[in-house]
């Protein structure tokens, strides 16, 4: 199988680019996470997302340890060639490491950071395994 | 006023966190893009996405020469700090300098990337200022 689509996409100097999960029926964004080459590879074949973890330097297999994969129903690129969009499927309707649904919990309001959604589920019941 | 809520944002080496734009209509993603810290107190401030620009290396009004601006509605920060996401009124209905509604316009299928998005505009008759 060619690789040329790989090629298309303009990774950085880490050789990642930015990566955003956007939930096919709402339409809600749910996290911004980046991607290697592997990554999104691997997303592409498998069709669930993989990620590239900064903070553990290693492949990311989303949902791996919680249960919360994401099945990609389709991926794009952007103009630049340097940002990835991933609708998914977002299994257990979580995606935040955090219990909720999304990563963007913290809402701007007079100056504060104000969390607006809630936990769905504790994290320490999700982290079990 | 304080500058608490800018010191909660977790800016990279260069001083940038990436910053998505999801049209508050219609749900879709529009863009993604950096911003430093005054682009940011900048989007805060007037309201209107402010971003950085890592090629001009300079602040860039969304739409100073386009007309295409963006009227911010909210501001959301993720859970690690590191990622904005702008819910916005996308004047013109064209985010993209390609002239389409979005920057993703360009979707995985069978190992290539295809353009699924049309040109609204030609980008010679939006930037003609």
């Amino acid at each position: 199988m060619s690789d040329d689509w790989l090629d298309r996409v303009k990774w950085d100097d880490r050789g990642l680019v930015a990566a955003v999960a956007q939930e096919s029926e709402t339409g809600r964004l749910l996290m911004l996470a980046w991607m290697n080459r592997d990554a999104l590879r691997l997303t592409r074949e498998s069709g669930h997302a993989v990620y590239w973890s900064r903070s553990r330097a290693k492949l990311w297999h989303k949902g791996e340890s919680s249960g919360h994969r994401q099945e990609v129903k389709s991926i794009r690129l952007d103009c630049d060639g340097d940002a990835i969009l991933l609708e998914v499927v977002q299994r257990g309707g979580i995606a935040c490491h955090t219990g909720r649904h999304n990563c963007f919990f913290r809402k701007l309001e007079d100056d504060r950071w104000v969390e607006v959604e809630p936990v769905l589920k504790d994290p320490k019941a999700i982290y079990v395994r």
